[in-house]
């Protein structure tokens, strides 16, 4: 039977499972999980509050358990990894791809990590050995070592009758040709090898140009290379250009994933790796941090407030006005810092480029700045007539509407790039700095407008 | 010779280029442009301001625009072809799958569509009439109709005999096996194909349980299935189990990025297409949009704030307390609104868990209120202590803080479900609806509770 994926049935999966959990159904649950494939059982458990989540867990058959943590977010899985026996876990972990293995031991605390590596057996400890060199954001990282290799004089027959014997790894598109020291000369795909005429040397047929990718190179740029050239698979070499292994597209899908979900949830300070159903303690204590660091920026503004009480005192319409000008600084800086670090993971934004993208901002700011301090001029002069200082408050929170967009919007398209030289998230940072320069700007520049024209 | 791919030697093509065109070096740069391959053309003019890249695509050899425009963001593509004659712009998209083409086509104004469309093969015509039936954001939209099918019955010598002499499509991983009637039956893959002996017939190796999507799921599900199941390619079938087509994981990959980018871009009311470097006037156009939007909530606060003109009037400190409260509720209310959204976008949060995660995020907003309701509470305490009302102050601004908080997170968890059964993109309006709640409920009680023990 062909099998028809729809998401309703999913949804309803959750639900039946979730139901019968409750009624303590367990044998009944134990044989739905089993059923399922290990991706959808790391999905069900990413969507259940602990108590299931834990519950599911331990109904899930023993052999299938390494499967399951490969698929599950790392926060999840470190839980889950935490709570095994070294040997139980070794258990769990035999049969998983080197590169999988090496995230998941990669992880784990040293004595931990001795005790898997163990129980393993000595070829698993030396490929995984061999996979743990490599930073895991990176191309070695990311790299499986389970390539084909042939030789260049051979015939398709032959090649063909090789892998007849030998079977071919999970989603391999290509086979790699090296010579006598592993230096990879280029790559025959599967269907080159089914178009080819048998009695062809693999040496006329194999593609020369493939795009190879050394082991150092970041994972993002992994990631950039596989989109723009649309590969399902790369070779990837050491600096002497002999093979290491092959990086496939689901590894990459992956990395593509958690790279685009770190911009979002770093600007509200959390995590991609985040778990959404985490329990009530530990979310709090991971946001509370982030409120902290807030606090102290609206301090700071509330400093600057401080300075001018005596103007306040006098106009107390300063007190009704005052949210607006942070307000649309803060909005205007953070779409040109959004624009800017989306350019800049894109790769569009670089050094050679981003002097005329600043000179862009800023123009787009002044234009902006300017209508939206005549709108609000225009408004704040009919809405405090009755005061008799209308005119001059109109013009202090105009004058104060241009400097501070011209002045977030400046600080949206430098700081990412800024940052970046000091190594520092701007995706995480940005936002936090960007928000406490166009508050203190935005109030300084209000209520000393003010205080020049009332005091 | 193997190419190693490096992001420094793209860097400096782009500013080799730069330079090359301010010296009017044309000749140079056209030479270059035409050695690139297209998806680094498009990549290098969507990281070119408007003057250059309207110089770079003059340079753009012809047979190599359909190639290039296949690869270019939305908005750049339709500004190019927006600039062509339908005559050029037919004979730039010869050759383009028809999945790509589709999605150009579609774009384009009914009067140039019919022109570009007339300027076409019968058979070509007749193939993106049938791509143009679905939406471009489903599997059908998606697919491409270049499968090879075989019949259940053959050999595996007959289909590679067959396969030999007809070749085979970009990026095929898998034929599809169907009936008379074209249902579907299963696939087999390449990997299959090589190391089945070839007196074996189809139907014995072929995989029946392949993952089928029917031609009406959404793209983001797609997406989802693709994720899940580590896919290459799926077939596409119609409600009777007919094979259309096929979804390569490269079209994936697009769905994938966009709609993780949607999210980002939309929380700062930015388009995931839009141009980084789109002209000043253009940006500045869409930029007012939204500002003015914010404009309208912000005024919006500022009228709660004057309904207490005359508390503010006896308590300046009050301004100076002002921002803290909303600004907090508004952090925290963020922070969970983009957990719920970036939740919703991978499936994990659904109509079932999603009781248990809103009381979660109650508790976490409740541990946090009184936290930070402490902290500035004692703050402000001895900030204020010079004016004999800082108790009260104090008070009023751990009581504000609290309810704030807690009515932020609320909003920023039930907004996004209840946005999304209105049909309305949470990620593009949560942020803006829950920041007025924050302004307006932080405001109102800091400001009322102050009210209540001063006036």
């Amino acid at each position: 039977m062909v099998e028809t994926y729809e998401q309703e049935q999913n949804v309803d999966k959750i639900q039946q499972l979730n139901e019968a959990l409750d009624s303590g159904m367990f044998v009944h649950v134990r044989m739905m999980l089993n059923d399922m494939p290990p991706s959808d059982v790391a999905h069900l458990l990413e969507s259940s509050p602990p108590r299931a989540r834990n519950l599911l867990w331990k109904l899930v058959n023993v052999e299938r358990e390494g499967d399951i943590l490969n698929y599950l977010n790392d926060e999840i899985r470190n839980n889950f990894v935490d709570q095994m026996a070294p040997q139980q876990l070794a258990q769990a972990l035999e049969g998983l791809e080197i590169d999988d293995l090496a995230d998941i031991l990669g992880e784990l605390p040293e004595s931990v990590y001795l005790e898997v590596m163990a129980s393993m057996s000595d070829q698993d400890r030396h490929r995984i050995e061999a996979a743990l060199v490599f930073p895991e954001d990176t191309a070695g990282g990311l790299m499986n070592i389970d390539t084909i290799t042939v030789r260049p004089k051979v015939t398709i027959d032959v090649v063909l009758r090789y892998l007849r014997m030998k079977g071919l790894p999970d989603s391999t598109d290509s086979i790699y040709v090296v010579d006598t020291r592993d230096r990879l000369l280029g790559a025959v795909s599967l269907a080159t090898l089914i178009t080819s005429r048998p009695e062809s040397i693999v040496e006329d047929v194999l593609n020369g140009e493939v795009e190879t990718i050394n082991a150092s190179t970041p994972a993002n740029e992994v990631a950039q290379i596989f989109e723009r050239r649309d590969l399902l698979s790369a070779p990837v070499t050491d600096d002497e250009n002999r093979l290491l292994g092959r990086i496939t597209i689901d590894d990459v899908v992956d990395v593509i994933r958690e790279e685009a979900e770190h911009s979002l949830m770093s600007m509200a300070g959390l995590d991609e790796t985040d778990d959404t159903f985490a329990p009530v303690w530990s979310s709090a204590k991971r946001r509370a941090i982030w409120l902290g660091i807030n606090l102290l920026t609206v301090l700071v503004a509330a400093q600057v407030i401080g300075l001018f009480e005596e103007t306040i005192k006098i106009v107390t319409a300063l007190a009704i006005l005052q949210p607006i000008v942070p307000s649309m600084g803060g909005v205007a800086g953070t779409q040109t810092l959004t624009l800017v670090i989306r350019g800049m993971s894109l790769g569009h934004v670089v050094a050679g480029n981003s002097r005329w993208l600043i000179m862009k901002e800023l123009g787009v700011s002044l234009i902006n700045g300017l209508l939206w301090a005549l709108c609000v001029g225009t408004l704040t002069y009919f809405w405090f007539s009755y005061t008799g200082q209308s005119l001059l408050l109109a013009i202090a929170i105009a004058g104060a509407m241009v400097v501070n967009l011209v002045v977030g919007v400046f600080a949206g398209a430098t700081l990412p790039m800024t940052l970046k030289k000091f190594n520092i998230d701007p995706a995480l940072s940005g936002g936090v700095i960007l928000t406490t320069i166009t508050d203190v700007v935005g109030f300084f520049t209000l209520l000393g407008f003010a205080t020049l024209f009332f005091a």
